[in-house]
């Protein structure tokens, strides 16, 4: 039965029209309609913030630069890793037409028809996996660039590859700062998302690819967009949040079981960490409706 | 009598007394005199900080570092924006210490003389023009600066443009936030002066002639100096703020027209930011002294 | 005496034992030795941060990026500064490595076992001293790097030298804003340590060295290593905390002699600051223990 499925997988593998595919799929341009999605997801997981509309209300310009810059974290954070100008997000003048135009819809459209419609479960889905289909290509669109000023560093490229991924993820702490200030101090390392863990093993399966070229790249970043379409399929359907938790919490529970653990901090915890809990646990609930 | 004003306009641009005047005016180096009355008006507008004087007394190197990173700001951020090393502004180490004397004088000068000078209206309006002169060129010299990297750029050269002109509104934070750790959150984006506004838009008519080479280079950023003073002399005699305001508060409330309010914002908003709007309208009312 | 001492060094200055040794010390790779030994010590620096142990149980994930990215604060400031790849630091990967080693022991060892051998007093003066021959090394490392940029900015190298020498307690603040986000707005600046100030005062030297070619410059990082070992030595037997606080506070009083302090700072003081002031005094007496 696995040597028939083998055999299945070759001959597909062998035919041209899976490479054709994947050559055109890594061609195709993020702008027109990648770009556009992603500004709307931004824009909607932004909004979903506690207190952004009154934020967008009160400090319009703000709210839209910040959208702006939370949509193109990826982007800035993979730049400023490789020191490359930041800049280069705000080149392209239709990218950031096309982001205020999503911003303002998101948040000011009459009847706040917009919004809701991004809620509407078909679109949802659409959009979620439209979105899937972008961080693949965005992944190895960072691996590549890492892999100019470091061809054999896997670690650096996975981190960039990791950055264009979930940029978002990172970016938004400034987003939160500004709306709520006592945010101060989170960011994505204390409740690194589903998204960056995946951007990041994926980042770090490029790289590996792209040091000892295995398969032709085009290919695996198909195969790695599959993947992710299938799990957002998954996680969208079931209520599981992160598939990476369980083996994570068992090597820890591995790793630590032989450690000191000091009654201090059992009995600490609950007083000193109660309002970070709450806060994880209050985004931990939203996390399955603002999804990226 | 328009056409009479046009024709003398014609003819006084087409002498070449202006295009003389406006190439020496873009030639004069920033240093001796236009520097020390930037590090002057950032001293001055540093130590009208709450609680810097204070600061100054316990950690005087860290606000006399601050002082410099501010008074530099617009640069560093031009720098980093482009992937430019932000070191750039200590190279000069008279630059560095015309900045350390300032600020001893502003801060700690007997009687506390030199602060209350800048107080005495004629030097507060000579000093606050030579800025005006000062930003136009500056300005000018971060729209160049991205124009090399980004020559189709617009909005990359206005943005850079406006970091040169008004670096010193965005760096005030860093400072604002070591002073009292309480403002952490707060921006530029989240109150935007008149100063960076103008900047910009100063920052995207460049971009445009430099693009477009409508007019010489050098003329419109003589020009815009006129303009700056004139704007400044304007600001200086009367209680107007911001010119902006009103264009800008009309236009927002056309964008927001269709949009649907929800109730509670309006509820919402005098709790939720009852403090911040305290801290915006004490500084709005400091504003007029202060102003850069 | 003092001539007969003078002819002993220049005797030995004048073999070329002196000059091998300098050259072969500062060929010394940073990685197997050096770099494992500042792991440990900034693993434990972290560690004895107020609430760095719940942390790590809590985020063991951020706290090993975050010490990777503390201990590696010095080659990313200073790359940062100079507009070169940030990414360096993670290029290496057994670097990256050591230090997930290293702070799972630190942080979790049986017994923690680690984490108190550190504390036993031979083997922790062994650590310190191998860690300033490290820090002269590295301070060397920052102004030839700088040199190549700016070989004429006496000021430009000796940043970059002091943030490669002391780049651990610049990048202690991110770790602290993590770790407790009331810490916002704290950093090196406003509590300046003997590390930062050494390591500045050595930049200078080295840059000046640079410019003019006094002497050789491996030996002078020979010699400064010297110096930096006897006061690490000296600090380490007696109480003393910062040997520069005697001269800054003399200069600090003569400079502030004539300035006019008004009455409300001298009364706001104890009130204002108070925090502060006892978050100061805190880390102060454990300076002693975690000293870098």
């Amino acid at each position: 039965m696995e040597e028939q499925n083998n055999f299945t997988a070759e001959w597909l593998l062998s035919t041209d029209v899976w490479t054709g595919l994947a050559h055109y799929y890594v061609s195709l341009p993020l702008y027109p309609v990648f770009q556009t999605v992603h500004f709307i997801l931004t824009a909607v997981a932004l909004r979903s913030e506690k207190g952004s509309l009154q934020f967008a209300f009160k400090h319009p310009i703000a709210s839209c630069v910040l959208t702006f810059i939370v949509a193109c974290a990826g982007g800035i954070l993979a730049n400023m890793a490789l020191a490359k100008p930041p800049l280069e997000s705000v080149v392209n003048g239709w990218n950031v037409f096309t982001c205020i135009v999503v911003w303002y819809l998101i948040f000011f459209s009459p009847l706040d028809l917009c919004y809701v419609l991004t809620f509407f479960t078909p679109l949802k889905l659409v959009l979620l996996l439209v979105e899937e289909l972008a961080r693949a290509k965005k992944i190895y669109a960072g691996v590549t660039l890492a892999a100019s000023a470091y061809p054999n560093s896997l670690l650096a490229m996975a981190v960039v590859g990791m950055f264009k991924g979930s940029g978002k993820r990172w970016g938004i702490t400034i987003f939160r700062l500004s709306c709520d200030p006592q945010s101060a101090g989170q960011h994505e390392l204390l409740q690194i998302s589903f998204a960056t863990k995946a951007a990041f093993v994926c980042g770090a399966v490029y790289a590996y690819n792209q040091m000892t070229l295995l398969i032709d790249p085009p290919l695996l970043v198909l195969v790695c967009a599959v993947v992710f379409v299938s799990l957002r399929l998954c996680l969208f359907f079931t209520s599981m949040v992160d598939p990476f938790s369980l083996p994570q919490g068992l090597s820890w529970k591995i790793m630590t079981s032989l450690s000191h653990t000091p009654r201090e901090i059992v009995q600490q915890e609950p007083k000193t960490s109660s309002k970070h809990e709450q806060l994880s646990k209050q985004r931990h609930k939203t996390n399955k409706q603002k999804r990226d």
